[in-house]
C-alpha cells in the first residue's frame, strides 16, 4: 500500500491536483492546480493538504510521519522544474508560503515571501540580479518571517527604516540604495536577535518548517477561531499550506504585476478590466504611491504578453464559466499566473453577466439563474450610495430597511410634512416611530431610529414603504426640545443634512451621492427566467391599492397579507376608532364601527381592483386597542397644560381618557389582549370587518370582476377560537351573500404565529382551510424573544456566534423551522390539500423561502420591493434542491 | 332476535339493571337498579336509557320504533308489583319522572311528581285516602307540570296561591284545607289553559309522554349546553329518564321523610348523620318551615323503621365501599329509599372516612388513597371560613392563593407594617404588588389585588408564603390618595374590616368567621401511605431558610427551585443591586457585585443547612434588571417636587436614574433581556452568585454537610447559550473549589421555559445534565399569553368553554403538555438518565402531576403549601396508570 499522500505538486507538467480537490487543497491550492493542468503558467509549487492541519492538531501538534519525506520529495521535484537549488549560495531557488482554506478567512497567517534567503544566499542573489534587488528582498523577508513567525511587531522594523531614511534625508523606500538596504537588513536582523534571544534561522529548511508551523498554528488563534464561530466554519476544515517558486514584478522593466477581472465587476460589460505596474511587486499596485495603468494599456506597452494574458482570461472564463478575479506577475518578459478565483461584482454586473453568458452559450439558463444571488438584487430595486463616493460614518444601527437617503433632520412627523411641503428633504429622526408618525414616515426620505430592532414598527413600514431605514441606533441620543442629536461627539442639528444608508445601517453627515442602479431590461429578463423555473407562489403584503399596484409591477401573484389596522390610522379615521374603542357600551360601540364599515368597504373595494384576478388574502384587527389611543405620558403632559390653564371642561375629558388608556395599559402588549382574542371578547369589531369585505367583494362582482375573498384570523392558538370566529364571518358572509344576491366562493383560515397553533395545526387544519405562517410572531414566541427588546442582547448573540443569523431575519430553521414543518405536516395530515403560505418577514429573505420551498409551502408573501428577490430565490430553491 | 331493549325496570324482583350500566341508566337509575338487586326496598319503575336520548337528537326528535311498546310493557309489570291501575278512577298509580344523566348536571329539568292525577282520578285519590292529600297532590302536580312541560312561569302559580292564602286569612300553604286547595288546582288549571290556549291534559298516558320529552329536551336547552361545553360533557352521552311509582311521607303521622349520610360529611366520624320529618315531603325538609329532627330520634320516635334504615344504611357502606348520601320516605309505616350516591365530604372527612374504612376492613389501603381529592387537602393546610357562616360577597376575583384571611383594609405595604406592628391585622389592597412590597404582604393577612393574574407578583408570592390571595379583582377601584376603593356600589375606607376567601376569589365585607382544620394525625397517614405508593419525586420552590424548612415539614425532598433574585430585594441589599445596576463600567459592576457576595453566600448556606441532605437546585438572576429600579412614574413625582424644592443638586441625580430606567424599558419584558440573555451580557453576575453558592457549599462541607449544588441556567433557547454560561459557571466552581480545597460533586442543567428548548431538547442535553420545566413561562411562549395580561379575556375563554381550564392553572395537556413530552423525548435520546423536574406553579396541581407521572418526569417542584397535595396526586398516578 503507498503512504497516504500529503502533499501536492503543480508546475508544468507533473500536476497532481485539480479544482475538484478544493476541501483537501484550500481555494487558492486547488485553482493553482488547475491552471496548471490547463497548461496556464503558474511558479510552480506544492499544497500541504488541510488533512495535515486536522491531523496537526488531533495529535497534539505533531505532524504525520511521512510528511518531512513527501515534502522533500516535492521540493526535489520543484528544484527539477526551475533548475535552482533551495539554500543554493550563488542561484538560489526562494519560496513563497502562503495560507489557503476552502474559503478565504481572515486573521489566518497571510504570506511570507523570499523564503530561502540568508547572509549567504542573499549574496549570490545580489551576484546574478543585483545588490539593490537582493537586500530589498532580503530586509522584506526578514521583515515578514519575523512579523508573522516570529512575532515580531511591524513597527520595529519601521522604526529603523524610517531612521535610516532620516539618515540619508530620503523619503521613499525607493530612494534606498543597495547599500542602505544591506544595511537595514543587518539592523533588523539584530534586532530581531536582540528581541528573541535567538539567532535568526539562517538554515532554509528551518525557515521553511517554522513558516509552515506558523500557517497551521494560525488555524488555531483566537481571532480565526472567532471568525469561523461567525461564519458558522467548522474548525476540522483546516487550512493548506502552499509553498512556490517565487516570481518577481520588480527585476526591472520588462517586468510587472498586475490585477484583473475578466469583465466589468461593477457593470458587467463584457472587456478586461484591471490595471498594471511596470517593475513593481503586488504590494505595490496596492499601496498606492505609483498609479497604476488601466489594463489595455499593456497592449501597446508589451503587446505579447497582453495577447497571452487576454488568451488565458479566455481560457478561465471558458474553463471555470465565472468571471474570474486574477492577479499576475511578469517576469523578465515571462507572464505567471498568481491566482485566480470568482470575480464579486455588483447586483448590476451581476446579472448582465449571467445573461451575457447565457447568450455566449457559455452556461445554461439554469446556470445563469444561480449565478445571481437573490438578495444581492435588494440593491436594484432602491437608490444606494455612488459606491464610488468615499463617505465616513458618524454611527451605525441597524440596517432596517436598504437603500439611501438624504435629507434635513427633522424630528417629528408633524415637521416632516411641512417641510417636505415646503419643498425640501427630510430624514425622519426619532426614539421610535408609532402609527401616528405613517404621515411623516411617507414623505421622508429616511428613517432613523434610536430604538427597535429588524422588525420595530419604523422597519416594517419603510421596508413596506421601499423607504430606507437605520432602526435601533443606540449611540443618537435625541434632545427633541433642543432641536439635536448628539452621537459620538457630533452634534446634529435640526436642519442639517444626513445620509442614511439603510443597507449597512450608516449614519453620515451630510449628503451623500446617490445613484439608482438601471437595468430592468436585464433584471426582467433573468426574473422571467426564475418564474418559468421555480413552483413557489409570490404574493405580498400590502395594505393599500398603491402598495398592491406596485407589488404586481414586481410581479406579485396575490396579497398574502394585507392588514385591516393601518386601514385605522387614517387622520379622518382615528377619532372614530378612538370612539369606538372608548365606548362604555356595545351599542356606542357598534355606532362608532357603522362609521367605520363604508372606509373599510372602499378600502377593500380599492384592493380587489388593484389586484384583480389574483386572490387577496385579509387579516382581521390584530394589534391591542392601545395602540389607536394616545400615549400616557402624553396625555399626562396634556393633563398638565389643561391644568396649568385651568380649562376644567377639558380636563374632565381627559381625564377620562387617561383612565382608560391606563385600563388598557398591558405588560407584555405583544402577549396580550391582541388578534382573534378582541374578535372574540368585541364580536362587533370582526363583523363589520367582515361585513366590509364582503360587501366590496359582491359589490365588484356585479361589476364583472371575479374576487374570492380569503379572511384570515389571527393569532389562533385553540381550535375553539378559530372556530367562533369563523362561524360569526360564515353567519356574516352569508348575510351579506343574501342582501346582494350574490353568490360568492371564499375560504377562512389562520395565520399560524404561536407555537400552540403549529402543535395542533391537525386539529386548526380540520376547519381552516388555508393556513399563512406568520413567522414574526412565531419567531418571538418560540424564542421567547420581543423584537423591540432584543437589541440589547441579539446583535451581541450574533457577534460571540451564539446565533449564526438574526432569526427575524432569516428563519432559524433547527427551532421555528422544526415548528413550520410540524405545522405543515399535520396540517395536511387532517386536509390534504390545505393551502399554505408564509407572510412573516422572512417571506422576502433567500435562505427562509429555500426553507419554504423544501417544506412544501404554497406560496411566501413579502413586501413588494422585496417581491424580485423572492421570484429568483424561488427559482434556485427549485434548482438547489437535494442540494 | 329481540328487539333491542330501551326500558329496564327496577323492583322487588324483577330488576334488569346494576351499578355498572351507569352510563346506559344514568347514575339515579343505575342506583335504584342497584338497591333493588340488594333487597333494598325502593319504590317500583323503569328507567329509559341514555341511548333513547342519543338516537332522538340524532333523528330529528324522533323515538325509536318500539319505545312506546316497551314502555306499555315496563308500565303493565308496574302496575302489577303495585296492584294498581294507571288512570284508574278510584286507586289511580301515580309517577314521578325524573331526568338522571351519567353525571349530575344542573340546568336539566328536574321532576314531575304525582303525574296520572286528573280531575277524575284526584276523585278517586280523595276517596281513597283524603280531601286534602289529594288535592295538595293535584295542586303540585299542575304546577310542576306546568312549569317544567309548558313552561309557564311558577310565579303564576304563587300568585294563585297567595290570593288564596289572602282571601282566607292565613298565613302558611298547610293551613288551607281540602276545599281550599281544590278551589286553588281549578283556578290553577284555568290559568294554564288561558295562558296555553289549550286544553290541560287529562290523560295519564299523554302526560307521561309529555314528560319524557320536557326530559329529553332539556338535555339540549342552551344552559345545558354550556354547562356540559365547560366541565367537557360531552353532548353524546345523553340522558336517561327514571318513572317511578310516587310514595308518600305525608300520609300521616306514621309517614315521614329524610336525607341522611352514613357519616359525618363534615368530620368523617362514623356515625349516621342525617334530619327528617314526620307527614311531609321532601321539599318541605329543605324548605325549613319545620325543623327537621336528627335520625337519632327516629329510633325512639319509630324504632323499627330506624333499624331498617340502619341495617340499609351498613348494607349499602359495605356494597358501595363508600360514604352514601341517602334519600328515604316512609309511607304509611313502610320505608322506602329514594335515591343513593356518593356523598360529598370536607376534606377532613375525606381524609378521616379512607383511614376508617381502611382499619375497618372495608377497602384496602389503595382504595383510601383513591378516595381523598389531592386538591381538596389544600382545604387543610389553611384557615378557611367557616361553612356554617353565611357570608356575601361584595366582588370576585381570582382565586389566587387559598385560605381565608381577615383585617383591615390597608393601601400602602408601609401602611400595612405600621399597623400590624400597632398590633392590628391588615388585609393589603393594591392594583399590583411589586418586590418591594414584600414586607407589608409578609405581615398581611391577606392580599387583594386589581389587576394581574394567578401567576401574577401578588399571586406567586402568596401562594409561597401560604398566605391568601385574591387576585386581579377588576372591579375594585382604588383611590389610594382618598383612602378608599369602590366596588359594586360599596365604598371600602381604609381602616375597615374585610374578609378575602383566596379559595374562591371572594370579597367579603367584615369580619366572617374563620376555623383551622386540625387532622394533623390523619392526614400524616394518609401521606405516609401516598409515599409508599408514589414514584415521582416531590421538591418545593423556595427562596429562604424559613420556607424550606417549611417545605421539609410538609415533607419535601428537596427543592426544586430557589429563585436567587428574591434575595436580591432586602432592604440593606436593593441599594446594592441598583448600585450594580446603574454602574457604567464593568469595574463598578463588579464593585457592587463583591459587596453582594457575602449576602448571597449566607443565604446559600441557610438554605444548604435547611435542606441538610436533600438536593437544591439555585436558579441564577432570571428577571430583567429593571425590575430592581424603582417605576419611572414614581421618579418623575419625585423629580417633580425636587424641582419645586429647588433641589438642584439631587434633580442631577434623579434625572440620571430617570434616563438609566428609560434606556432599560421594555416594550414586552416577559420577552425580554433577562434569564440567561442577562449572564452573557453582563457575566460578572452570574459569577458572583456562582462563587456564592460554591463557597457555600464548601464551607458547609467542611462543617460536615453533604451537598450536591444544582445550579440552573435560565431562559435557555439556544445550546450555546447554555455553552457559554455553563462554561463560565464551571471555571468559577473549579475556582471556588481550589481556594477551598474542597472536592464537590455538583451538576449544572437549565429550564426548559421556552418552546425552542423545548424542540432541541436533544442537542441541549447534551450538555445540560438536568432539565427542569418552567411551564409558567412555557405556557405564555406556547400560548403568546401574558399571564398578567389574561385577565381581559381568559376568565371569558374559560366561561363559554373555549378552553376547558386556565392553562396556567392545570397544564394543557394537547398543547404544551405535547411541548413537554417532545422536551422529555428529545432530551432522554441524547441523555438517558437525564434528571427532569417541573418547577412552574403547575407542579403542585394534581391533574398536572398524573400528566408529569405519565411523561416520565423524576420530580415536581411545588410551593411549601402544596406539597401534601402534591405527595397525594403523585400516589394517585401510579394508582390510576393505565385508566
Amino acid at each position: 500500500m503507498p503512504d497516504h499522500k500529503y502533499v501536492y505538486f503543480f508546475g508544468k507538467d507533473k500536476t497532481e491536483g485539480n479544482a475538484t480537490m478544493r476541501n483537501l487543497l484550500g481555494g487558492k491550492g486547488s485553482h493553482l492546480a488547475e491552471m496548471a493542468n490547463l497548461g496556464i503558467p503558474v511558479p510552480p509549487g506544492f499544497t500541504i493538504t488541510t488533512e495535515v492541519c486536522t491531523e496537526y492538531f488531533e495529535n497534539q501538534q505533531q505532524y504525520p510521519e511521512k510528511l518531512d519525506e513527501q515534502i522533500a520529495q516535492q521540493l526535489a521535484k520543484l528544484e527539477d522544474e526551475t533548475g535552482l537549488k533551495f539554500g543554493d549560495n550563488s542561484n538560489p531557488l526562494l519560496l513563497s508560503v502562503r495560507s489557503g482554506a476552502r474559503v478565504s478567512m481572515p486573521g489566518m497567517m497571510d504570506t511570507v515571501l523570499n523564503l530561502g534567503l540568508n547572509d549567504k544566499t542573499v549574496a549570490g542573489l545580489a551576484e546574478e540580479v543585483d545588490e539593490r534587488f537582493a537586500y530589498d528582498c532580503y530586509r522584506r523577508f526578514i521583515n515578514m518571517f519575523s512579523d508573522v513567525v516570529l512575532d515580531i511587531e511591524h513597527k520595529e522594523f519601521e522604526n529603523i527604516l524610517d531612521a535610516k531614511k532620516k539618515e540619508l534625508g530620503v523619503e521613499n523606500d525607493t530612494e534606498l540604495d543597495g547599500g542602505a538596504l544591506k544595511d537595514v537588513s543587518a539592523k533588523y536582523m539584530a534586532m530581531v536577535e536582540e528581541k528573541t534571544g535567538q539567532d535568526f534561522p539562517q538554515d532554509p529548511m528551518t525557515q521553511l518548517w517554522m513558516s509552515i508551523n506558523a500557517v497551521f498554528d494560525s488555524w488555531n488563534t483566537p481571532r480565526a477561531i472567532k471568525y469561523r464561530k461567525i461564519n458558522g466554519i467548522p474548525g476540522d476544515w483546516g487550512t493548506a499550506v502552499n509553498v512556490q517558486f517565487m516570481v518577481y514584478g520588480n527585476m526591472g522593466e520588462n517586468s510587472g504585476t498586475g490585477v484583473a477581472f475578466t469583465r466589468n465587476p461593477s457593470t458587467g460589460e463584457r472587456k478586461f478590466y484591471g490595471e498594471y505596474l511596470m517593475n513593481a511587486q503586488g504590494e505595490d499596485v496596492v499601496a498606492g504611491i505609483r498609479t497604476p495603468h488601466p489594463i489595455e494599456t499593456l497592449n501597446k506597452e508589451m503587446p505579447e504578453m497582453y495577447a497571452q494574458l487576454d488568451d488565458i482570461k479566455e481560457r478561465l472564463e471558458h474553463h471555470f464559466k465565472e468571471m474570474e478575479d486574477i492577479e499576475f506577475t511578469i517576469q523578465q518578459g515571462k507572464l505567471y499566473m498568481l491566482q485566480t478565483r470568482t470575480g464579486k461584482r455588483t447586483a448590476a454586473a451581476a446579472v448582465r453577466i449571467a445573461i451575457d453568458m447565457f447568450n455566449e452559450g457559455l452556461i445554461t439558463r439554469n446556470e445563469a439563474l444561480l449565478k445571481v444571488d437573490p438578495e444581492q438584487l435588494d440593491q436594484l430595486l432602491h437608490p444606494m450610495i455612488d459606491p464610488n463616493e468615499k463617505v465616513d460614518a458618524i454611527a451605525k444601527g441597524l440596517p432596517a430597511s436598504p437603500g439611501a437617503g438624504v435629507g434635513k433632520v427633522v424630528f417629528t412627523a408633524e415637521h416632516a410634512e411641512e417641510m417636505t411641503e415646503a419643498g425640501e428633504k427630510v430624514v425622519l429622526v426619532r426614539n421610535e416611530t408609532s402609527p401616528e408618525d405613517i404621515g411623516g414616515m411617507h414623505v421622508a426620505q429616511g428613517i432613523l431610529t434610536a430604538r427597535g430592532g429588524m422588525t420595530s414598527h419604523a422597519a416594517v413600514v419603510a421596508r413596506g414603504m421601499g423607504k430606507c431605514c437605520v432602526a435601533g441606533c443606540g449611540a443618537i441620543l435625541i434632545d427633541e426640545d433642543a432641536g439635536l442629536f448628539t452621537v459620538n461627539g457630533h452634534t446634529v442639528k435640526e436642519g442639517d443634512f444626513i445620509t442614511l444608508n439603510g443597507t449597512t445601517g450608516e449614519v453620515i453627515i451630510g449628503q451623500a451621492k446617490l445613484i439608482t442602479p438601471d437595468i430592468s431590461g436585464d433584471l426582467n429578463t433573468i426574473l422571467d427566467w426564475a418564474d418559468d423555473v421555480r413552483t413557489l407562489g409570490v404574493r405580498t403584503n400590502a395594505d393599500t391599492p398603491e402598495d398592491a399596484r406596485a407589488a404586481r409591477d414586481f410581479g406579485a401573484e396575490g396579497i398574502g397579507l394585507c392588514r385591516t389596522e393601518h386601514m385605522f390610522f387614517g387622520e379622518e379615521r382615528i377619532p372614530i376608532v378612538q370612539d369606538m374603542i372608548l365606548a362604555e357600551t356595545e351599542e356606542d360601540r357598534k355606532a362608532a364601527l357603522v362609521k367605520l364599515l363604508p372606509m373599510q368597504r372602499s378600502d377593500f373595494k380599492g384592493i380587489f381592483e388593484a389586484m384583480k384576478g389574483y386572490p387577496v388574502t385579509i387579516r382581521l384587527l390584530d394589534p391591542p386597542l392601545h395602540e389607536f389611543l394616545p400615549k400616557h405620558d402624553e396625555l399626562m403632559e396634556q393633563y398638565a397644560k389643561l391644568k396649568a390653564a385651568g380649562d376644567t371642561n377639558k380636563i374632565h375629558e381627559i381625564k377620562d381618557l387617561i383612565k382608560r388608556v391606563n385600563s388598557l395599559h398591558e405588560f407584555n402588549p405583544m402577549l396580550g389582549h391582541r388578534g382573534c382574542r378582541l374578535g372574540i371578547t368585541y364580536p362587533e369589531i370582526y363583523e363589520m370587518q367582515v361585513r366590509a369585505i364582503f360587501e366590496a367583494a359582491c359589490e365588484l362582482v356585479k361589476d364583472g370582476y371575479e374576487i374570492v375573498p380569503e379572511v384570515m384570523i389571527p393569532l389562533v392558538g385553540h381550535i375553539n377560537e378559530f372556530k367562533v370566529t369563523r362561524d360569526s364571518a360564515d353567519a356574516v358572509a352569508k348575510q351579506v351573500m343574501e342582501e346582494q344576491g350574490v353568490e360568492l366562493d371564499y375560504m377562512i383560515g389562520t395565520m399560524i404565529e404561536l407555537p400552540r397553533a403549529a402543535i395542533t395545526a391537525d386539529e386548526i387544519a380540520a376547519e381552516a382551510e388555508f393556513f399563512s405562517f406568520g413567522t414574526n410572531d412565531l419567531t418571538q414566541t418560540t424564542f421567547g424573544l420581543s423584537r423591540d427588546d432584543a437589541g440589547k442582547f441579539l446583535p451581541y448573540y450574533v457577534e460571540i456566534g451564539i446565533l449564526e443569523n438574526d432569526p427575524f431575519v432569516a428563519i432559524d430553521q433547527d427551532g421555528v423551522g422544526q415548528l413550520i414543518k410540524m405545522g405543515v405536516d399535520k396540517g395536511r395530515s387532517s386536509r390534504p390539500d390545505l393551502k399554505i403560505g408564509i407572510c412573516g418577514e422572512h417571506g422576502g429573505e433567500p435562505s427562509s423561502i429555500i426553507f419554504c420551498h423544501n417544506i412544501g409551502l404554497d406560496y411566501v408573501s413579502c413586501s413588494p420591493f422585496r417581491i424580485p428577490v423572492a421570484r429568483l430565490a424561488a427559482a434556485h430553491a427549485v434548482l438547489k434542491k437535494g442540494e
